[in-house]
């Protein structure tokens, strides 16, 4: 496994893989890797010659108040989980050499950013976009890889994959799960043991919605209702959101149809977590 | 010479040429080709195996009070002339085919675009990236050719291939001009008679702050008021603007100095002209 911190560097060994007629497997991550991460960097691996993860905390995609200083960091641990997976190259830019002065172009996302997390993160998803088309450009992968955890997120890259036309695959890949239901995050940890015990409930309540839409329920009111109720009852969470949408479009829907998407939001005391769960109806 | 009409028909082709080792020369325009045009593709004949144009009226690049309707169009001289300087592809979709929806996300372009011509012209550039943001992405060539006319636009083009990492490279391409000077553009037949004879005096005045510039003059000032009495002087135009910056920054500079350029824009009777002069001082 070889650390690439330039892009440069990182342009001409990729080139030089595409040429021998690799194909390209690639994760890009903020680092302080987890199991979800875990599970892309095997998806590639099984999918492709040569796995890249990029593991780059884009300033761009932090607002004013968000965490962009405290955010967590780890890279020695981080490159010892992507040996493990067998990754070929990590690529590991410093924001000055992503960032050497404020970008002439950026990408403005127009669409899916007035719901769920994007709502309070105006300019996020701008940020995002803007550091994959880089980041495509200089590593050119075949198939780039996703978590459906942040289905939002998926459906922001399918929308600049497709509309701009990126000769790249983006694959989705299922949320990671705790035995007992409760979705995978490094930010679990800061549930107190009391929440934690409780968290596994806003998955058994999307479930549990997933059995009353098969019964032939189609309200979106009326399940996100049961849903609140479920979560409040039985946690100490606040809920955030609990919202329905077309998927990938994240249209909001009279009535459920097609592929859908219920996603929720839920603050612990020391942590905000999200699930969700994607549906395709009749 | 093939006419290539959808998308996917367009990057399927283009993957099959690279992976047969052809090297690929792109040569974006609007259509109603000219002598301009033409050097582009006769440079891009010059230095790879293919070469593609496209022919594409790009909508986004036109503001509410702009000429989108009346541009003109003539797609079978175009072709003509294409098939004359040995162009193998010629892309041409339709609007549909490019924006069969808004697009979910758009470049900005957030330098270089209020000055010189765009600065009448807000979004324009925003127009000119995107699109250029799916033609490099569907064609993917290893050298793109732009005209140093419109050098606003080859500078905006320069800082979307850069601060993106596009792999591909940017060929500038000299202004072709007719014997008595005036640049070459198809604008040219709406000038009167009288208007064409005066005309080279926009090069002329050029030339003269070039002289001027080469004898040690470097204030902006003083070579944009000598250029402006040239023109009136000696013609009906009317100055739209007379104005230097660094190249291809685009920023202004209190005293001449590196690479800049002098742009104008003089406007006549029944069209607007604009020609420019890059230099390189020590």
């Amino acid at each position: 496994m070889k650390v690439i911190t330039t892009i440069d560097e990182m342009q001409t060994i990729m080139n030089k893989e595409r040429k021998n007629g690799k194909s390209i497997g690639y994760v890009p991550t903020m680092g302080f890797l987890h199991e979800g991460h875990l599970a892309l960097m095997k998806q590639a691996r099984k999918d492709n010659d040569l796995v890249v993860i990029s593991i780059f905390v884009n300033p761009l995609q932090f607002g004013p108040n968000e965490d962009l200083d405290s955010y967590p960091r780890d890279f020695e641990h981080d490159s010892m989980l992507a040996n493990e997976q067998h990754v070929d190259y990590i690529f590991y830019p410093s924001v000055k050499e992503m960032y050497p002065r404020p970008s002439s172009v950026t990408v403005t996302v127009n669409e899916r950013t007035d719901v769920l997390c994007g709502k309070s993160r105006p300019g996020h998803f701008d940020g995002v976009a803007t550091v994959l088309t880089k980041l495509f450009h200089i590593i050119l992968p075949d198939r780039a890889y996703f978590g459906l955890k942040d289905a939002q997120q998926l459906a922001v890259v399918e929308g600049l994959v497709n509309d701009f036309h990126f000769p790249i695959e983006i694959i989705p890949v299922p949320i990671v799960r705790e035995n007992d239901g409760l979705a995978k995050s490094s930010r679990n940890v800061r549930l107190t043991e009391k929440e934690r015990e409780q968290a596994p409930v806003l998955y058994e309540s999307l479930l549990h919605a997933e059995r009353l839409i098969l019964e032939g329920e189609r309200d979106p009111k009326m399940i996100s209702s049961v849903i609140e109720g479920m979560i409040t009852e039985n946690s100490d969470g606040v809920i955030d959101y609990i919202e329905m949408y077309s998927y990938p479009m994240l249209k909001e829907l009279p009535s459920l149809q097609g592929k859908v998407i219920i996603a929720l939001a839920v603050k612990f005391s020391n942590v905000r977590l999200i699930d969700n769960l994607i549906l395709n109806l009749e």
